[in-house]
């Protein structure tokens, strides 16, 4: 395929595409069931210049293919998702995770972007194998399974661990503050303070955070929290979906489009502009009912409400 | 009824009952089905020394006669749940949640509580007549049925009226941080932090916060914020119950009790009890099953978790 337009720098537009969406990104999450050819078709076609790709569409067509698929669209890479998953207690699933944390780096160098979004991981209690906890072992004081202060404290080591790696392929460690709902089973890693905290003794450039809108919105602290990642230099990312209700079944497919439920686009994204954060503005949902769509209809209904809700505020 | 043992002072067993549970208390709310009668009937039968009530329990038979059916089986009273719901954004519903909250101080000084957990509640959008929130009006900058900022000033400012009439009947006012999930729709106070920046214009004794697991556990800040809390003599209450997964349909339902899910009991006991807590410590279990299970042998759960996971680190 004969490149449509060369890959703007951030937070610009490709050439002949509308400056509106110049820094509007389509995460492939959004579109799950399409291929990279096929979201990054999608992506372009709806007039958008970046998007944000998980592993997996990586993967399945290798690092260097992924990244000639998206150059071909005029498409840059706003960010890879995702590395983490580094709680693990015991020594082998670490240096197994440590491991895969490597090489996600060097595929986020490979596909061109320096961004990889970390999720941490969660409790060794609800990431064990046989499913949910056990009733505490009666002849215990406390269940290392459990603790989720001796959890975050390795996962500080192992950002420790990794960092140097990042810097020297000039990826990005993205830490990521999910939801406190899935603290024990996705990311001990809760408020976006949280994250700030285990990124300070790295160089801004080394390891940054995520604002996601899903996770954060409800904190009592965002704002300052917020000023105080952009003062650092540390926001790597802006990923934008709504909080709605009732919550899925699967709560993790809960999120919807920027305008369904109750995430106040208007202050968060003032804020998040506030503290000089000019990049891309991802938007990433997990929703049956959007994966069900087709992916036209999902770009354009993106392009709408950030374009209303969003970009006002940038 | 001839009363069977005289109600002991906060955190002493009742004369005859087991000194191991002198401070374990049945929240009404676990035992959903019961009556009053029947609860306290339960919980003294199981050898507790005091009872949380639902105003619900007290309301169908007044509050007069609550007093003397908790009295006449030897129980003290470790909270009255719940006032609150008072982030209105019209100024009728505000009076009436007011006038609401008046009643459950009257009705917590007549049961013979000072303590009077509030729920404070969630986004008008949340709880508007409809249902869920419908997508932003265009023509709007922002909607303030989303503005949790400005909610949670008007929790503030409710606290504030409310305050000196809870003084005025020896009530306190427990303001409880609801795990972040429930912001929405029910609490926009979701850290125990939050819950004691707005409890600090007000003397101790007015207004408290009440620790209950479920909803903070994951707080990265908890360990300090407990401590605070106890510095400033705020804490009014200890809640237990665990965090299971999956989350039930309704999230809400998906307390477990103390062992069955994530909840590091021993830590979080541990750092109330460093804080200075001495008072009773109240399971309150929200769970379709736990309500289908006989109530005998929900107190025997109880009461065996608790013996085991929580008094050897109180």
């Amino acid at each position: 395929m004969a490149p449509r337009a060369a890959a703007a720098p951030v937070g610009q537009a490709a050439a002949g595409r509308p400056a509106e969406l110049a820094r509007l990104s389509l995460n492939t999450a959004t579109t799950k069931a399409l291929t990279l050819e096929q979201a990054a078709t999608a992506a372009a076609g709806a007039g958008l210049s970046s998007i944000g790709l998980w592993r997996d569409r990586v993967q399945e067509v290798g690092a260097a293919q992924a990244a000639r698929i998206v150059a071909d669209h005029g498409l840059r890479v706003s960010s890879l998702c995702r590395g983490g998953f580094l709680t693990a207690a015991d020594e082998t699933a670490a240096r197994s995770a440590l491991d895969d944390n490597r090489r996600a780096i060097e595929e986020a160098a490979t596909v061109g972007t320096r961004e990889l979004v970390m999720v941490v991981g969660g409790l060794p209690a609800a990431s064990a194998p046989g499913g949910p906890a056990q009733p505490y072992p009666g002849d215990r004081a406390a269940d290392p399974g459990r603790d989720v202060v001796a959890a975050r404290e390795r996962v500080a080591e192992r950002i420790g661990e990794l960092a140097p790696f990042a810097a020297g392929h000039g990826v990005r460690l993205v830490l990521e503050a999910l939801h406190p709902m899935f603290a024990a089973d996705r990311a001990v890693i809760s408020t976006l303070g949280q994250a700030l905290d285990l990124a300070e003794p790295f160089p801004a450039e080394v390891v940054g955070v995520v604002v996601d809108t899903y996770h954060v919105w409800w904190d009592p602290d965002l704002r300052a929290q917020v000023a105080r990642a952009g003062a650092t230099g540390r926001i790597a990312g802006y990923q934008v979906c709504d909080w709605t209700l009732p919550l899925a079944a699967d709560p993790l497919l809960s999120r919807g489009h920027v305008g369904d439920g109750y995430v106040d686009f208007a202050s968060i994204t003032r804020w998040v502009a506030e503290a000089g954060y000019t990049g891309d503005v991802e938007v990433e949902i997990f929703h049956q009912g959007v994966w069900d769509t087709p992916a036209e209809q999902t770009l354009s209904t993106m392009a709408e409400r950030y374009v209303r809700h969003v970009l006002p505020y940038l």
